[in-house]
């Protein structure tokens, strides 16, 4: 049995690639419930995050996480998806109050409660959320939401380095300055950007920053993170408060998988996903762009860079098999180096079955009693057989 | 095997009662490493909260987790405590990057890792959370730490109902300003803290807030909320800024426990902890002042409101066998209405002995699959037997 969403997500998870029921969860596309006064809004699975956001829009409130696809909210929680607003308002875990789970032996269960907060029994909410449909089928979501902020201010900023950027990134949260999104584009993503979209980015480092808040505080806080940008050679800063104008300031970011796409046609993207602690971010990076160039490979870097999270844009010719063994390789170089430095193998994209090989050396004894739970909660292996566990 | 911190629970987790070993965890009371860079601290279970926060200051940091006690922070992890700032920063649980465990066969587990995110394997940090050492025995913390805000303003609201004060939390949320804290103190707690602190309160219903952000922003906060306390017939209010003065605006919300004890020598306390959905709150207080009255009993009701988290103190004569059975019967009541509206039985308290009577209501069939990975972590439940489940 394997719930699918909108297919969006990035390992095989919904792949049945040893046969089975593939469920399909888009029509349970209600939003059942807005508790405004709560904070707190009740969906089925297969409400996208965009079609949320329309429906909340009316209340004044807003979901914030982004994961760039318009995912659904079901799928969302069974990746533990995130991106760029996790800084500020953390992953999807972090939304969830309740789900309605059915179970496989057909019992359906609640993970938690509509309390804001609850110490009672074991956290089945965090265990589920991230499980990849291994547990269990999510069938109904109680989701965290929040007031839309008055005010919001994008930036971009050009650096030499990439070790510059993230120092300047540190230093901002040091201060205290409370960022919604912090985003790392490396050269080669602006350059594929300036080719493919008509644009004229400079071409370096560079980081895309959106501050929120009230318009007082905001002016204060850009202010500040001015000084901090320029402390840390920040080679040229731009500011914009209209929207559009911000748009426009964020354009490179938001578009950059298909300015790869269309400019690569034939080849199929192929993205990792990283997380390391955030002051071995700079050597990440930098030990990545050196990979790639021993290796002869064309790869764009973006981070996500407020939590240490980064991915490698790869365009692969899928009948090329040099190419496809390559960027496995290069995978596989990624993932051990961000283990060796007490990361974490997938930040946000999951397991599924490309990670499923790294669990055990990632987890250590503690992937036994991951895999002693997946044979609790589901002992004859009908869930997303094959996924997290190989 | 029952690990001790500093015995601050209030639902008998630390009680032997079956007999066994009790482990003292308070020499394990090291500050490992302090990851400034990361936003990460690496701490020993028998830490306390104020300890670690001494050492946090140095770097500009802290941690915001702040539940009256100086509990220590494996004990706060344990029972997933957290008090006034979760309005905020969210409970102990959102602090949690990774927890060293010995399992009840002397397997050492780590749960997480040091990366800010991650979507590998089940979530173990969140089920150890909150498990009050029936799972495993925490022997290390990776927590995370923010930066100090740069200004702090304190306020002190009186309204003529609770529903007034409830309507203005709601409303402040819903404008988007990033709260610190958001407490209620009734008038019944004014009362006992003017007569046994020689403080000259006004004796209503009171809002005690916290604003933090910088100079600026906090300006144009403090400006907004004035507008919506006044929009809800807000009485008086009472802004502070100086150190000094914010501590002695906050006094009686911070000494309230002593004024209760100090007030009613020979007596115990005793503390409900409960939490709904926030619109529910004022009914929920209301019903619960009602119930009180009904019963003849002397209690103050206190909340953590941003949540709907609401506890009333009552002090009990341990040898007035009726007194002991009407502040259960109260127990009683204020639990059930608060599962009845979709809430828990105890919003940061945890299980211990005290509610595990009532695990199996608010969970229904998610209680059964409790109980299967209970026996699953410690098929001898030689791990704090007889909390959580009965």
């Amino acid at each position: 049995m394997i719930p699918f969403g909108l297919g969006s997500s990035l390992e095989g998870h919904v792949i049945p690639y040893q046969g089975g029921i593939t469920l399909d969860m888009m029509r349970m596309n209600k939003v059942v419930e807005v508790l405004d006064r709560d904070f707190i809004v009740r969906v089925q699975p297969g409400v996208t995050r965009t079609q949320l956001n329309r429906e909340l829009k009316k209340y004044g409130l807003f979901f914030p996480v982004d994961p760039g696809a318009d995912a659904t909210l079901g799928g969302m929680a069974a990746t533990n998806a995130s991106g760029t607003t996790s800084v500020k308002y953390g992953v999807m875990r972090d939304q969830v109050y309740d789900l309605e789970v059915v179970l496989a032996d057909g019992t359906v269960i609640h993970t938690g409660s509509l309390a804001a907060k609850s110490s009672s029994g074991y956290h089945l909410n965090g265990l589920m959320v991230g499980s990849e449909g291994t547990l269990g089928v999510i069938t109904e979501l109680a989701l965290k939401v929040y007031g839309i902020p008055e005010a919001m201010v994008a930036a971009r900023a050009v650096f030499e380095t990439v070790r510059q950027a993230v120092d300047a990134v540190v230093a901002i949260r040091q201060a205290g300055i409370p960022m919604e999104r912090m985003e790392l584009v490396d050269k080669r993503s602006l350059q594929q950007a300036n080719r493919f979209m008509g644009t004229s980015y400079p071409e370096w480092p560079t980081l895309f920053l959106e501050f929120t808040g009230n318009e007082s505080g905001l002016k204060q806080d850009v202010n500040f993170a001015k000084d901090i940008l320029a402390e840390f050679q920040c080679k040229n800063v731009m500011f914009e408060k209209d929207e559009k104008a911000r748009h426009k300031l964020w354009d490179a970011r938001h578009k950059l998988a298909y300015a790869f796409v269309r400019g690569t046609p034939g080849k199929k993207m192929m993205v990792t996903d990283a997380c390391v602690p955030l002051h071995f971010l700079p050597e990440a990076i930098e030990d990545t762009r050196k990979t790639l160039d021993r290796m002869g490979m064309d790869g764009a870097i973006v981070g996500h860079v407020g939590d240490g999270n980064y991915h490698v844009i790869l365009m692969i010719d899928m009948g090329n098999e040099n190419e496809i063994r390559q960027a496995q390789a290069l995978n596989e170089h990624i993932v051990s180096f961000a283990l060796s430095k007490g990361g974490t193998c997938t930040g946000e994209h999951g397991v599924g079955i490309g990670k499923a090989k790294y669990q055990r050396e990632e987890h250590g004894p503690a992937y036994g009693m991951m895999k002693k739970i997946k044979d609790l909660f589901d002992p004859n292996h009908i869930l997303n057989p094959g996924k997290i566990f190989i």
